[in-house]
């Protein structure tokens, strides 16, 4: 069995309270010689506190409440990863949930976690489901006093912070890449367009077209999910409007294409060239090896981390930090999905 | 800010400690229009518990911990997934903790949740370390009071349920079918040896191999880490041994042979075929598709939940399971990266 105060006063021959005070570290008016002796017993008998009853006395808790979409997606996994490891670092434990995308569950995460009394809070909000819901966790997040701190999905108008990527510049220098390689017709499989990560890839790859001087065809943006079932469509249409190259807002998608090109006997990048985003793992294995955008999961899991602990250690009243952003600057990974075009007066 | 049972009692009227006796369902001598005035108003006020405290009272955090290697490791995000699923089902939320298979950081992750009152702890053990490590992890199974399974990995001599694979069925399955299909000489890339998940795939593996009638041949056998990184090595053993087909303990692995064997130039299965274990997303979509072995993850996350709840809600002192195994059975899912050979007198 555990050690307890009780053991130690037993043991001892000190009060409840004079070990408890002793041990709880409030222990102005006992002599140093019996401060000594409890300390010493404490450390004999394996005494470790009760954290729960130090929480309802110091109202922390010690635990941080961790909020992604799906943990068997490779990016939130290795987020997760990283921003347990850093609380871990710093003396937190990590309570986490899947919402996997259905705003009604943020909410009862939100809930679950504040009734926990945790400490603070990380939040990749779901992508989309009903206003309802989502009206919810914005009343949530305006009244509670836990500090929050969005991750990858900033929230509107809630001066909540965001630690996130650089995804317009992410969508540009994607673009970009094969706008160098020649490619002039290039199809976008997106996000879905409710996130702002989405929506500034798209933004990104309409600076490098305009950068290039060419005019933004809608025709050639299909809206995906960021899962994998929607290559066939997607497909159909890139190649009925004449694309080259395709930009996937994700590694999940583009392997997806890989697979539909694949069933088609077409092959990469001769027939069609492919840039992902996120850089998972597998994309380094399979052949043709993915271009891909890189984000720093373990910089954004670190920074997630500090920039909550800034709140929760720095304040006690939550800080409004203005809804600002703390943004990480993407890298793309060159590898072999890319076909260089070089057609007559279009190679820069 | 946050409802507290002092505003429902200066709303209502009545005093903290008669609000407090009918919000935690302690209400025997009070007049039933008492409690409804009361519950109605902590209905309106949207009041919710404080969990730390009700812990404290019932000696129930209704928190889980789960501890596991490594997050971005897919068989371990689909566990953990899956377990974080059940556990919210059953109204529990779940800490988790990635020990990099660091025997000390087993050791801090089950104090701290020992520390913290987690209500069950779902546990998968360091690979390997330290002896020293080892035997303190032994050590606190052994005088705690908290309800553990282990998960995947067993732990000897100290009564803890196991929910895992049957691993031995797993390697018999996989090796069963590279010998249908002809082959005789078959590499092992094995997992660390000192784990039973990789030591009962190897007896599976023997199994088929004596069925076969074919003696066993340590040569074939190449310890690796479930990690890549040491294909370039195993594949010189492999072609130097003459294998025709490599059976890899994971998919991770296994993906790492496709890579060793495409950049020296070879083709799988043309000239070495290749099984597989865990059934990942990425062995669908590489080519050649990877047949392997598919772990239940789902229902082995679940078990694991209803395995150690029966635990902590069975009964008052913890029950010793007697060490026993929970096993699911393993499927192979055929894909193509397995030749077949036919040579004289051979083919059955």
């Amino acid at each position: 069995m555990r050690t307890t105060i009780k053991d130690v006063a037993n043991k001892t021959g000190y009060s409840i309270t004079t070990v408890s005070l002793v041990l709880n570290d409030r222990n102005a008016r006992i002599s140093e010689k019996a401060k000594q002796k409890i300390l010493e017993c404490a450390r004999s008998l394996d005494y470790r506190p009760n954290r729960l009853a130090i929480g309802i006395v110091t109202k922390r808790s010690r635990v941080l409440g961790l909020i992604i979409p799906d943990n068997t997606n490779q990016f939130f996994s290795s987020l997760s990863k990283a921003i347990e490891g850093a609380a871990r670092k710093a003396g937190y434990l990590l309570i986490y949930g899947n919402t996997d995308n259905h705003a009604g569950r943020d909410i009862d995460y939100l809930q679950m976690y504040e009734d926990y009394h945790v400490d603070g809070i990380i939040y990749t909000k779901s992508s989309s489901d009903k206003t309802s819901d989502i009206e919810e966790v914005l009343r949530f997040l305006r009244q509670t006093s836990i500090p929050v701190v969005a991750l990858d999905r900033p929230i509107a108008d809630i001066g909540v912070m965001t630690v996130r990527l650089d995804h317009r510049a992410g969508g540009m220098i994607a673009s970009r890449h094969l706008l160098e390689r020649g490619h002039r017709r290039i199809g976008c499989l997106t996000g879905p367009l409710d996130l702002a990560s989405s929506n500034d890839r798209l933004l990104g790859y309409q600076d490098a077209l305009a950068e290039f001087g060419i005019p933004y065809d809608p025709a050639l943006v299909v809206e995906g999910t960021y899962q994998a079932g929607r290559e066939k469509d997607a497909v159909d249409r890139f190649l009925s409007q004449k694309a080259t190259a395709v930009f996937s807002f994700n590694d999940i998608m583009a392997l997806g294409l890989y697979r539909e090109l694949q069933e088609r006997g077409m092959r990469i990048p001769e027939d069609l060239s492919v840039v992902g985003f996120d850089n998972i793992q597998e994309g380094e294995v399979i052949r043709p090896a993915l271009t891909s955008v890189s984000q720093p999961v373990e910089k954004m899991g670190a920074a997630a981390v500090r920039v909550l602990l800034e709140q929760i250690e720095g304040a006690k009243d939550k800080p409004d930090s203005g809804g600002s952003l703390f943004e990480f600057q993407p890298k793309l990974v060159v590898r072999n999905s890319v076909k260089t075009i070089v057609s007559e007066g279009v190679l820069k």
